[in-house]
């Protein structure tokens, strides 16, 4: 297995102007940084002299000359589904149910192991590519491990499982198992990649949502999960249709009702979270539960807004993510966090969200609420950066402010991305071969599989 | 003056899906263009055929091999301030007239000939390369022969004039002048470059909205563009600051009082339209008056979301733009388009604006808001164009869908445009030296003598 991480390698990043992240005046004009196994030992002047100490000592040093650039943690999406990115610009204007039952899940259900990496790749590429560094992710029922190897293959962080979908009313017969299959596939994958990778790769327990799942599994994710220190990771409160079939179902509202059983704390990500009421408002903030927010997706979808100030001021953790690719259709942290700053504007006025703010959200927010040792540039935390050229495109002019995350917000694109670097190992560099993303004959024969057995579900 | 219209060029673009935006299924696989002094001749087989007789008959055909790519026509954005591009990446979190105030309106006043050339060249160059053809601008008061001297270097279709501001009450001291100064300038303006560059340029009364302008200079434009065929171009109902504002010096609503002065009709494009009444809509349909829809811009500022669909129901005509570079703060087609679509979703449903709907707007529409022979591809029309590369970057796949347009809008971006041509002349291709854009050192230096511009007047 390639693991970058042995042989001590050291990287030196030099020249940039070096984004910490740990607070707003955290920049630094000539900064550098010193990675050594994939760890950040060392900061700036400090990183300076000690790697060229260690080069003058004839270790091997891997010096960066990032002059002109800016070095900032790679963003942390909380939300995505690498089985969906092959069914990217699917149908547009639907609301979720139909799209779920017309486009998501006819495409999950046809997938097997060879479609199911295509997907994964093309979506890890796109990731890496847009400067993300670490995911959250959700897989489909089954095949589940092709996801675990092509994110071994990226070197990117990935927290994934099986979509864990065991009502048999509400689930397509193609995506239902009983809830012993479902948790006996969530434990088996824990067992072989939960750690894997040095640790890159986590497994999490992901119940679709709570129109999926029986009370019997959901009660079982919640005990597995806080007993043996796992992520939970579902969709809640996402659309008003979905909170009505809750609460027909369970006579509670979304967010309460998961709390009920005991999807809540700061182990467990909520994606979505839109239409919640001031009694949940109270619990995500008093257990500490994550809200992954997905603007595009809100909005393609039609599902709503979700009210993110009004959230940070209650307390509650918000943190971004792309969603899967048909309902975006990018997986694009640039976009994200373009989007959730202007969203805010509109109810709350212009001064409702700070650019900073947001990129803390897409990088230490995140971080911190997958549990991840990074997200922020200081020594003792993991080696992920992305490189940035603001001098791409049409950034310029950026000398009437002193502050960077404006120009990251608002103005850059991932064009503006020069490299991805994940554990001090590079995973992206724009001006390089990219062989993680697969070709357009893999892409096209992926789809033609997928349709071929479509058709053939369609028939049975 | 550089006429690439002289000497009979012929351009044929043979291999492209061609989108035509005359009807949505106006899409042809292996269709080809074939253009004559920068009109549109021919189409598809006819195209072919009559490229090639040409190219046998020993004239000079500039062929394009564009398989795989695909062309659709230019984008018409109707709202654009080359003059604010240098202000780029300014203040945050401001509504609009504190943002006015502090940072446009110092920043318009400082700019001499030379600062606001680099201002144009900067937008006209990064408009090209996000595959816009045709815009609408406003100017700053002064020194606005520097924008058209840019448009006319840059091949676009522009139509521009000076900002007229005559309330001395309003208006920094900086930017005012009297009624009859700024009617004059609009008219030498006029006379110097309106039709230039075989029709490209065009001079439209610019002003800059009720608040900065006199009853008395309202009207006279209002009679001037009327007798004279001139578009007029303003701001209107952005903020509900600026409609209080109207509504205490002039007694009535901002579209209602605009169209008491004689500011209405299809010549009159309105920027923003947000904040209307019933009686307001009816007379913006009734007059066939036009609206820019600005969607970064209003988010950015806090100034509400224009509601387009209403709009385009009740028979207003919509069309897009970026508005200024500091208020979005990008120039970006794609950025519009896919703000445009995604916003009407969450009031009114995930099918509440199609993605055919929305690129015609940026395209079709547009056009016939500024009365320009583009928009579509047909016999007749300019030959103003855009090539997409959809095996860019990440929009695949694309097969699970026939139409194209639902990928524009929300999977694509300025990273797919292969180039950019307007009256059959290549203004931008992705491989080749893009002198329009100016260097970081003039960017820069230019940003430094606005600065000092700035400080002077602060002085004085």
């Amino acid at each position: 297995m390639d693991n970058p991480r042995l042989g001590m390698s050291i990287l030196l990043i030099e020249g940039a102007r070096v984004l910490g992240m740990t607070r707003p005046d955290d920049v630094t004009p000539d900064g550098a940084v010193l990675a050594e196994d994939g760890v950040i030992v060392a900061l700036h002047a400090e990183a300076k002299r000690r790697g060229g100490e260690a080069a003058a000592a004839g270790r091997p040093v891997e010096r960066v000359d990032a002059r002109g650039l800016w070095l900032l943690p790679g963003f942390v999406q909380t939300h995505i589904h690498l089985c969906q990115t092959l069914l990217r610009n699917g149908p547009d204007d639907l609301p979720l149910l139909p799209w779920l039952k017309t486009h998501v899940w006819p495409g999950e259900a046809a997938h097997d192991e060879a479609t199911l990496g295509v997907s994964a790749r093309l979506g890890l590429a796109e990731l890496l590519a847009g400067g993300t560094t670490a995911i959250l992710d959700m897989g489909t029922v089954r095949h589940t491990d092709a996801v675990f190897r092509a994110a071994e293959a990226s070197g990117m962080r990935v927290t994934s499982g099986n979509a864990l979908m065991d009502d048999a009313v509400t689930n397509p017969a193609e995506l239902c198992v009983s809830t012993e299959e479902a948790l006996a596939e969530a434990e088996r994958l824990a067992r072989t990649w939960h750690g894997a990778a040095g640790g890159r790769l986590r497994m999490a327990y992901c119940p679709r949502f709570a129109v999926s799942c029986t009370d019997r599994l959901l009660r079982g994710v919640a005990a597995r999960a806080r007993s043996n220190g796992f992520l939970v990771h579902t969709h809640a409160a996402e659309n008003m249709d979905e909170v009505a079939l809750v609460a027909q179902r369970t006579g509670k509202r979304n967010v309460a009702y998961l709390d009920d059983v005991g999807i809540s704390g700061s182990h467990v990500v909520l994606a979505h979270v839109i239409h919640t009421d001031e009694a949940e408002r109270a619990l995500l903030a008093a257990r500490g539960t994550v809200v992954a927010h997905c603007p595009s997706s809100n909005l393609k979808l039609g599902s709503g807004i979700c009210p993110v100030p009004e959230y940070r001021a209650q307390g509650i953790r918000v943190t971004l993510g792309a969603d899967g690719a048909p309902c975006n259709d990018r997986l694009d942290a640039f976009a994200e966090m373009r989007l959730a700053a202007l969203l805010p504007k509109i109810r709350l006025g212009p001064g409702a969200l700070s650019a900073w703010e947001v990129v803390r959200m897409a990088t230490a927010d995140g971080a911190a609420a997958l549990g991840l040792p990074t997200g922020t540039l200081e020594p003792g935390r993991g080696a992920d950066f992305v490189l940035l050229d603001p001098g791409a495109g049409f950034a310029d002019p950026m000398s009437w402010r002193d502050d960077p995350y404006g120009p990251i917000v608002y103005c850059m694109d991932r064009s503006h991305v020069v490299a991805t670097f994940v554990e001090g190992v590079a995973r992206y560099r724009r001006a390089e071969p990219f062989p993680l993303k697969p070709t357009a004959v893999e892409i096209e024969s992926a789809v033609a599989a997928l349709k071929r057995r479509r058709s053939q579900h369609n028939k049975r």
